[in-house]
């Protein structure tokens, strides 16, 4: 498989630096980081996310969705680890001309997903600068005897989701590439991080990753780090949320392209075990979820299509790096993408 | 005294979140926020700060003083409430053509203060903007029996300090203030957060607080967090760092406006119990350190000077609030600082 760009960058960026001996988890291997607490069977989850491109890109304009997605991004990761999420610190870079009716709105989208999240704002720092930056630090605690990392999974492991993809990118699409005369309405978007499933998940599944930067990107990070390879067997279409296809489908494009966008949705993509799989399925259902099995796990390395008994291999790797290369060209990123067209089922 | 405009802001942010129950410190009581820890004799401590106005102004022109101030800030809040520090996560904003030297030597200043604080880089995030940006979330632990905090303090407590203030805030006057002609020559500006020190003081103080902000804001803070005074005994140029002292000599500057600016030096300003002054010396002589002895707390709220018996009210409430109704001008902020002379002694 190619490198990936955004991998190369921070495995550079770091290079120089020693890893912590109490810190359980390696670079890239854990959506957040996990740190032994000393005398403690507890172990704290820690990760750090900023809104900066999202917000210089335009994509993000509405102050409480910008309030809304500095919670969640770092409760997503939380989610993913299956911690119960302790705390998140904010830092505020903000306008010196900021109205206070956008400040009250940014306000009320950190306070709506605290809450939808059962955590609370711990604290945080206050800057002033030309353009509006937040940085979230969501931070929680798991026990050390079930630690859930992205790393894990083995041939024959079923493969599950929390739900669709494609919402993030479908948002995405209908704010920064399609015309406005084209529009075909508004693409609702307010991702929630998955704490609950994330907890039960932790007891069953052999790794976990969120999808914020997309399917495509997870799937591919995910082959990566175990070495290993995924089958998807639902058809396409019925992996993508129905306002994406839909989306998709007006613009006369192909469905797969709301899998490859790097513009995430925040479910969770999970294996579990073969074994398992009957009393994970049993125990969701006592809290009213019904988890999505997308395929298998195979000693192949790569992300395999299948559909009539015949497996299709995209090159996830290359759809990855795609939109580094086109340098946030939007409509050349979409043109670039359907090169790869012929892959899909 | 006056309300302080930066409290205010922050006090009206956040006026309609909830405090998390979890949480030891109340708003604005802890240099770092203090977290329980589910069945553990530990409390985290947990801090974010961000570089950007000192970036943005040009204060902080090099890379690795860039670097060195995003892992000691929140370094030195740590050392404030005693904690030994655990980790740091740093989410970099950086520029889409920032060179490989720059960036380089902003890694370095990281890697050289992670090392000097003997604690490691965690995790981070990266996102790309039009200027360069930076945030540290530093953490670590602090037994839940000791836990210290900016307040506590009482009459006939005793004000110590880790060392002289003012090399902030000269430093802040060679870049900012000081034609290129007049050049007193560099102030060498690189603190280094006191966390040995704070370990000590948390044995034995009724409060502390680092000075990020200046000696007048932090005493300011304090003062009004504790509802009580400060006699400081010696004379302001035993206060005041050689260097600051030369500089603003140099300048025909008052050396008070050394402890007014609101560019800090990290260091601590802790107050011991009198009943535990002698074995807090003692302790401190042992690891070869020898804390500076600034004065008494007292029931009358206010920071006293004294001189020859006689005591001098400083308006730290209006000193505080000056930068920030100046608009950033540095030039209006010195000559309004100067209206304020006749308090000192």
């Amino acid at each position: 498989m190619d490198e990936v760009n955004e991998n190369k960058f921070i495995e550079n960026l770091v290079k120089n630096f020693a890893r912590s001996p109490g810190q359980v988890n390696s670079l890239q291997e854990s959506d957040a980081e996990l740190i032994e607490i000393p005398d403690s069977d507890l172990v704290l989850a820690i990760t750090i996310d900023s809104i900066v491109e999202e917000i210089e890109t335009g994509l993000y304009d509405d102050p409480y969705l910008i309030g809304w997605m500095t919670v969640m991004a770092s409760m997503s990761d939380l989610a993913a680890v299956g911690a119960q999420p302790a705390g998140i610190l904010i830092s505020h870079t903000i306008p010196v001309n900021i109205t206070n009716e956008y400040l009250n709105s940014l306000q009320k989208g950190i306070k709506d997903a605290c809450h939808e999240c059962h955590v609370y704002l711990i604290g945080g720092d206050t800057n002033y600068s030309s353009s509006l930056q937040m940085s979230g630090c969501g931070f929680g605690f798991v026990n050390s005897d079930s630690l859930l990392t992205r790393i894990g999974c083995s041939d024959g492991d079923h493969l599950f989701t929390t739900g669709f993809f494609g919402l993030g990118n479908a948002y995405a699409f209908t704010k920064l590439i399609e015309s406005d005369k084209n529009k075909t309405g508004e693409i609702s978007y307010l991702p929630k991080a998955k704490l609950n499933e994330g907890k039960l998940i932790n007891e069953y599944a052999s790794c976990c990753m969120d999808t914020s930067d997309g399917f495509i990107s997870t799937i591919d990070q995910l082959i990566r780090l175990n070495n290993l390879g995924f089958i998807i067997e639902p058809g396409i279409d019925e992996l993508i949320h129905p306002d994406a296809l839909k989306l998709v489908r007006f613009n006369h494009l192909p469905d797969w392209i709301m899998l490859a966008g790097p513009h995430g949705e925040f479910e969770l993509l999970y294996t579990i075990p073969h074994h398992s799989v009957n009393s994970f399925i049993s125990a969701a259902g006592k809290i009213k979820w019904n988890p999505k099995r997308l395929g298998t796990v195979t000693n192949e390395i790569g992300l395999f299509i299948s559909k009539q008994r015949t497996y299709h291999r995209i090159e996830t790797d290359k759809i990855r790096n795609l939109y580094d290369e086109v340098n946030g060209n939007k409509k050349k990123y979409i043109s670039q993408l359907l090169i790869f067209d012929n892959q899909w089922p």
